[in-house]
């Protein structure tokens, strides 16, 4: 591929990142100079408005909350008005806004922000948005007049060999994930969503992450999962413009029958048990050859550190010095065609079982230009050879196409319904 | 009551929050001049050792872990070797080093401690230990030579108007409150010590806050709980060393086949869930009625601002300012016979139900120095006239008995068991 002019431009918008981007300057930014998230001069605000949707190379931040929604209603006049509330309600909060708050509050009417956040900072919330498979069709039917308009990537994930997926904890006509430093901020913005919905979307499922399991940027340190490891180094970093854009975002080109998503990208979310307790009784020795990295660094284990690039030939007295079956080769672009993921995990714990084993893992999301050959051909890889997978069982799965930014004035969706 | 020499010193104790207490000292203070949860230099760092346990008084850190275990041993040594493990991984844990750091780590055996918080600052991390009424005795049975020692006010809660408790939400023979301004510090510690546990102790449950809805020091600005209204003005405070003798420490004579406890407090667990989409269709008045203060400020209806006292005779024109079922005329101290408690609340969200209804609410954490006297009657007062009751529901409860703080060289409960 050679260089498109967002390319080229693509290194002074990484370049201009933390820098000013004054009032709606943040499409200007992303407009004109390729964007690393639309970042503004405070590190904790980032614009809403953009020619990608915020939240997909915006340094990731520390919590989460994510959401997949029902779309309840047969009328798309309902659907179109839902994304029209979402858009306005979704910039207000970004910027730290109460939802309705330009309007005086009556008294004897429920309020229009829910105020759990009220006197909080933005807190770099971002809320990105996203359309699954059943919101174009479902049993065959052509819901809303927009069948046409699906992308032909935008299809239910194949099953991978040990799924264990649950019904409901998988799918969604709509997703919102909801990243801000602050959890109350996060679990604040889902539920104004959520009830601005009511009589049009219901919430399916919803998951919270408490710490980020990946960075998306180059100043970010790696945080470790809940095997203890250091988990997305060689992640696509919002600096990699070459790669974002041969990567993340999908082009007009991608799917001419699907051309509104121009500019967006594709989510993958996996919900990845860890069985926490059958790791725990295991030798470091046993996790540093199903990572391939070791515990303490992050370091191959064919040497150097955290950054250097595993030597996947290296032989050590008996055999690779990075095990044939280590999760860090059978999930390295060299092995998967030069294919990378955008990644944007994090830690959970939802309680724990009857025996008394904890439910927790790595809510894994994963932006990609195209998921049929950007996500599937790897998770087929792992799923029948990483050693990792005797410790995982991913129990909830969705795919959700991202459609681009929205322009001041547009609304969430308008390439497809406008 | 007169005052005691740790009322008199408890002002010096006081005036010393935030002060430096070099090596051990957080015990020197606490034993020699009354304590508000050990503070050293560090904000961010607390002492594990003190005359009362820490997690209590402790400014109220932004994040919890909280777990329930049942003890699944019938032998007393291995009992006691749980909390002799349990209390050398707290002191670790707490400033910051892993769990069995001093050891070297053999290559061939799992690492002493799971490592998802290597690299991570101590967090202000604390661990607050407690043991329930069937610690003592279960079915009738004195399961570990205790059952003499067990306190006349260790017993299972009644069971209030309106209860909906599930048991897999509910009791408990141990309990640990992680409490960290990281919630992968939280996490990292109950599950570490859950770890540790194996073959002696089983998570039962365990319950994940995002954040805080507690102050618990002067200095702390109140926050929101997820009715989006400022909760625990009310509270007692560190600063408040009269009050905290009074309602939150355990004396020596209050029980005396119990006198271990001296120096201890019980804490009060109810997992109380909101009908949040229920009230969030009510209008702003009936919020404020219910609640009896405003949303914005959190002054009473009476008048004034967040601090002021209520004034409960006030009279609007269609009766009392503060309705006669408002939730803060209810759980004042003047409705209460003077009764105070330390609260240590927390939101949670736990995903939603088959209606796409948030499960989510308060977790509601109190410390007192008598449930009998302290917290029953209260609830009990609540659950029958507390207009807010109609958009509550108490899904978990449980009650534990927090033994004194732990000095160097002794363990976890070792005035009960030594």
């Amino acid at each position: 591929m050679g260089l498109s002019r967002r390319q080229v431009f693509g290194a002074t918008g990484a370049g201009a990142l933390g820098l000013a981007g004054a009032g709606v300057g943040g499409w200007a930014v992303a407009r004109d100079g390729g964007d690393a998230g639309a970042v503004t001069s405070d590190r904790a605000r980032f614009a809403f408005h953009g020619r990608h949707q915020a939240g997909i190379v915006t340094p990731a931040q520390d919590r989460l909350h994510f959401a997949a929604f029902d779309v309840t209603t047969s009328s798309r006049d309902d659907l179109v008005g839902l994304l029209r509330t979402w858009t306005a309600a979704a910039e207000e909060m970004t910027r730290g806004a109460e939802v309705g708050g330009g309007s005086p509050q009556p008294y004897d009417a429920p309020p229009t922000d829910t105020g759990e956040a009220l006197g909080l900072p933005p807190s770099g919330l971002t809320l990105t948005f996203g359309f699954g498979p059943t919101l174009f069709t479902k049993d065959g039917r052509d819901r809303f007049g927009i069948a046409d308009a699906q992308p032909a990537s935008l299809r239910e994930l194949p099953h991978f060999p040990a799924d264990a997926l649950r019904p409901e904890r998988s799918g969604g006509d709509l997703c919102v994930q909801a990243c801000a430093d602050d959890p109350q901020v996060a679990v604040h913005a889902i539920r104004n969503l959520s009830r601005l919905a009511f009589g049009t979307a219901a919430l399916r499922w919803s998951q919270l992450g408490f710490g980020r399991t990946s960075s998306t940027t180059r100043s970010q340190a790696t945080p470790r999962n809940l095997f203890g490891f250091k988990d997305g180094t060689a992640n696509i970093k919002a600096e990699d413009t070459a790669e974002t854009d041969r990567f993340v975002w999908v082009r007009p080109e991608d799917d001419p029958a699907a051309d509104w998503l121009a500019g967006g990208s594709y989510l993958v979310a996996r919900r990845i048990n860890m069985r926490i307790e059958q790791w725990d009784s295991t030798s470091l020795a046993e996790q540093e050859a199903v990572v391939g990295r070791d515990r303490t660094e992050g370091a191959p284990l064919s040497g150097g550190t955290e950054r250097s690039d595993p030597d996947f030939s290296r032989q050590g007295s008996s055999g690779p010095l990075i095990p044939v079956d280590a999760h860090v080769r059978l999930a390295h672009p060299a092995q998967n065609r030069g294919v990378q993921l955008l990644r944007r995990g994090y830690n959970f714990t939802d309680g724990n079982d009857d025996l008394g084993r904890l439910d927790a893992g790595l809510f894994f999301i994963a932006f990609v230009r195209d998921p049929v050959t950007g996500y599937v051909p790897m998770q087929n890889r792992l799923s029948k050879s990483d050693a990792m997978m005797e410790y995982l069982q991913h129990t909830g799965s969705a795919l959700f196409a991202v459609p681009p930014g929205v322009r001041p004035g547009h609304y969430l969706g308008q390439t497809l319904f406008g």
